[in-house]
This record gives structure tokens, sequence and C-alpha cells, in this order.
């Protein structure tokens, strides 16, 4: 087993995106030149959605994931190019439609699609971008990634329904919970891992391998996600937001299963009947604390991270490797 | 060119949907035994939706125009029941998703997906169904069967934007609206006999002259479904609810080509102003009256409709042709 020191972690702090990006720098623009004229569309309302939606991209981590891994499995090919605008598309679709999902009025800062153009318009740019990305795939005979890529929809959907289903029952298991941020968190990220691989024309091994590391990645960046409502950052950020939400989280399910019978239902009727009232959310931030529950949570977000890094390590040294380490690290160790 | 006979229509309205079906009847049983062991789902929240959406599931019009087709073109396949069931898939998506954008409560007498369960679901749901089709498509391989539903998927979300974005310029042309009513409408039909006939190894001339039968029926269809907002079956149904929603279609737009300037201007500013008041919507109505509006738009219908005919009389008689010449008479003959 390669030895591997989590305290690396630290070194990558500094790091700007466009650092990490350098390996790949001409074909990520050479794609974001290629994904912007592929948006254009005759009806008018729809290429104005498209203007939109291409100013407001974000840091581009996913496509970054597929050239990455590409590189790093053998080469980076003209399906590298499509695989990475097919997750985008499939991502932007997805996006869209949380819009409608969350109720969210902002997105990265801009209106979202949603308060602008209201539900019914979402739904369809949504139907729109799915159906051009299966198109370019279709065209191109890349059945191989269409399959990643829909199989990745299917989870990430059957995911949020679970979450849906699930999570708000206080008595959720580890095991349901790790499924659910698995399906709907983790299975995108392994997508876009598994397209890379696929089309450097790896073999199915390889391109499993990829995918699971993208997986573990995954599993670590949402566990980190579900910290922050802890108060694991000092940045001011509102805390307790699931816990208003009813939403369990690992360091809550954890911290109730250590619980005495008593205090278990102390906090789950705080859960239940007075989540609204700030100082009782505090109060079962302390517990979770108290419990080990934030521990316990990132120990586990660490563990992913490792065995992460071991997959990527069985890849011999690139400068594609090193910059899928540095942006695996960017990925974890964000913010917000 | 072959002689047709418009007043035929008649002989075939006690026609009764089973009837129709006869020449695919056990075809089409052996489909739904598969489609609703396909639709189960190990998300139990999945699975009791899925099983609600079986339920509540129409005439199975789709399926069956995928079937005739086929059967028209050459003969049924095992891929005619994956065409059949990707079809299915996404119109139920359509559906689903149609929940969200019209804000509907009721659908087919149901409470739709929406009411129920929210937005939020019906995306996921509508999200879940795609990629259940897609998968089934790429697991089999059904690679030209996937670009005929992903165009599909393309103009119908193309078509209801480009209706959010046009139908309700007061100002529409018949060149925009036929263009909305082909894209949104008879897209679906189109490629249910484009898939019919794929699936059936018809060479790509068939498969076009299929598709384009299909087309004009759905065609035909959509003019006939605007027609019933102006009172054109005495079944009480209430009338002049596009005009409320200031919603152009087919008769006025031709009563308003016909009319002279100073009512043009009188008909417009109702719309905009007080299609609110019972009143004045029945005075809209009985303009588009006068004015030809319905009978134009009646003619255009039946201009559709002989030409899908004609398209279909192309090909040799079979129990199948005669079903599917029936079934678009029911298609078109239908009061609701």
């Amino acid at each position: 087993m390669v030895q591997l020191d989590i305290n690396i972690v630290s070194t990558f702090m500094t790091l700007k995106i466009t650092d990490i990006q350098a390996p790949i720098a001409s074909e990520m623009e050479e794609f974001e030149k290629k994904f912007r004229s592929f948006m254009k569309s005759k009806v008018l309302l729809l290429d104005k959605i498209m203007n939109y939606i291409v100013k407001r991209k974000g840091k581009q981590m996913r496509p970054m994931f597929v050239f990455l891994t590409a590189g790093v499995a053998g080469e980076i090919t003209e399906a590298t190019n499509r695989g990475a605008a097919l997750i985008e598309l499939l991502h932007t679709a997805t996006l869209v439609h949380d819009d409608v999902v969350d109720d969210a009025n902002y997105r990265r800062g801009f209106f979202s699609i949603n308060a602008l153009w209201k539900n019914k318009i979402a739904v369809l740019v949504g139907d729109y971008l799915l159906s051009r990305g299966l198109l370019l795939s279709v065209d191109n005979g890349d059945f191989n990634l269409l399959r990643i890529v829909s199989t990745a929809v299917r989870e990430m959907s059957e995911g949020e329904l679970l979450q849906i289903e699930k999570a708000r029952h206080l008595d959720i298991t580890e095991e349901v919970y790790f499924e659910i941020i698995r399906k709907k968190t983790a299975s995108l990220i392994a997508s876009c891992c598994a397209v890379g691989a696929c089309s450097a024309n790896a073999n199915p091994e390889t391109i499993e391998k990829l995918r699971l590391f993208g997986e573990k990645v995954g599993m670590a960046f949402q566990i980190k996600d579900d910290l922050f409502d802890y108060g694991t950052q000092e940045i001011g950020k509102p805390l307790g937001i699931d816990i208003k939400e009813k939403k369990m989280t690992l360091p809550l399910i954890y911290a109730l299963q250590q619980a005495s019978w008593l205090e278990k239902k102390r906090i789950i009727s705080i859960i239940k009947n007075e989540s609204n009232k700030p100082k009782k959310v505090a109060e079962v931030i302390a517990f979770v604390k108290q419990s080990g529950g934030i521990d316990y949570a990132t120990a586990t977000m660490q563990q992913y991270f490792l065995e992460a890094q071991q997959i990527l390590y069985t890849f011999k040294e690139s400068k594609y490797r090193n910059s899928l380490f540095q942006l695996v690290q960017y990925t974890i160790d964000r913010n917000k």
C-alpha cells in the first residue's frame, strides 16, 4: 500500500484553479469555444437563455475532471471533448431542473433561470439541453459515453428521490445516508472520470478504477458539504440549515447512534418540534460536536479522500496525474 | 393520385379503440406487461409513483402508432417493443414535466404527479424516466431509435419554448403557428411512426415517408384541438380558454388576416385588455366564425389528414394499414 500523508493537503491550499488547469489549458479553451457555439439556437428565447447560462458558468470543474482523467488513462482525444460537452450539458440541465426543485432564486450570484423565466421554461430548457447532449453522442456513435452518462442521470434522480423519501426520517441509518450521497452527488464526478477514461480508449478495468476514484472524491465532497452545516469552517456562513430542514446528515446520524436513550429522545424532539428556534438548533450543533459527530464525519471524509488518492497513485506519474490530484484537493478544501 | 373521400370519416365514428387494436392485440398485451415490470424501482417512493403512472395510463395511442407502423413497414420485431417502450417513457416523462409546466392539478381525472408530490418530485421523476429510456436503448444498441427520439425531445421542448415566445404575440403569422405545432405536437406522432418503421428494418426512404405521415397526422390533430376552443363540437366544454390566455391559434390568426384595419384593432384590443370577460370572449368567437376562421382551420386540418392518407395508401393493403387508417380517424374524430 502506498504511504499517503493527509497533511500534504495544506501545501495546496493556495493553488488557483488556473494553475491546476495548466496541463490542459489549450484543451479547455478549445472546449469552451466549441461548447459556446454548440449552445446556439435558432429559437430566440432559447438562444437568450443559453447565452445567459454560458455567462454564469462556474469553474468548469467537471470538464477538468474529464480531461485530466483522459490524460491519466492514456490520451486526450476528440471523444474527450464530446464527453466533456455531454457531461456539461447534463450538469447544466440538472442545474436548471434543480432551480425548479430547490425553488432557488439565486445560483452563483445570478438570478436563476427559474426566478427569471419561471418553472415552465426551466423544465423545457433542461429537457432541451438533455436532448442536445443525446444527439451529440448519438451522432458521433459515442455509445459507451452515453451509457455512463445515462446511468448518472438515473442515479442522480434516484438519489434525490431517495433523499426526499428518507433523509427526513429521524432514524435514518449511515448506510442509507451513504447510498443517498453516492447516488445524488458522487455519481456525477464518478461519471466525469469514467467518461474521461472511456474517451481515452482505456480498457474496462481502467475505466472502472477511475470511475471508483471519482466516486470516492464525490463522497468526500458531499460529506465535506454536510459538515459546513456544523460550522467546521469559520466563514460566517449561517449554520444549522440542514437541521432546520430536518435533513439528517452524517455528523448528526453518528451522534444520535452514540447518544443515550434519553439524550436521543431530547434531540429528536428538538428536531421534530423546535428546529425553527436558533437557540435550539445551536443546542443540536453542540450535541453533535460533543458526541464526536464532527470528528467521525471528518475522519470518514478523509478516508474516502485517501482511498481516492490510493487509486490515483496506481497510475504512472504525469502532469495529468499531478493536476488531477491537485483538483481533488481543491474540490475538497474549498471553503464554501 | 389516389382518390380519397373525406366523408369516409363518419363510418368510423363508432369504432372502439379495442377494435382498432385487434391486429396487434397480443403484441400490445405483451408490451404492457413488459412495460409494467420495467417500471419497477427499488426506491420505494419511485415505485409508488410508477405504479400510479401505470394505473392512470391512457389509451396507449402512441405504442399503437409504433406497432401498426412497424406492421405497415414490414414486420413487428423485438425492437418494435423497445421502440414503443422508449416512446412511452419519453411521453410519460413529458407528461410529468408538463404537470410542472402547466401547473395542472388534474390529468385524466387523477391528481397529477405535480399536485400530489409537488414540482420537485415531478421534475426528478421525469428525469428518471428519460434515463430509463436512454439506458434501454443504449443497452440494446438501438441507436437509430435513440436518434429519432432524441430529435423529438429537442423539437418538443423547442416548440414549447417557441410557443411561450411567440404565441402571445398578437401579430403571429400562420407560418410561425405551423412551426410551433409541428414541433410541439406533430413531432411526437412523427417519431412514433419513424420508430415503428425503423424497428421493422425499413430503408431510410420508407422511414422518412412514414415519419412524414405521422407528422401530418399530428398537425391535423393539433389543429383539431385548437378548433375545440371555438366550440366546433357540442360537448358543453368551456370555450375561449385560448383566447382568455391570449394564445393565438389558426382560426383566430386567419380571421385577423381577413379583417379590416378597424375590426382588427377592436378584436386585438379585446384580447389584450378584456379577455377575462366572458361576453367579450364570445364576441371574439363570433368574429372568428363570421370571418371564416373555423372553416379555414377545418379545411386545413382536412388537407393534412388527406395528405397523411395519401402517404399511407402508397403502402400495400394489410390489416395493419387498415387499423392505422382507423387509428388516424379515431385520433382526429375524438370529441375531446
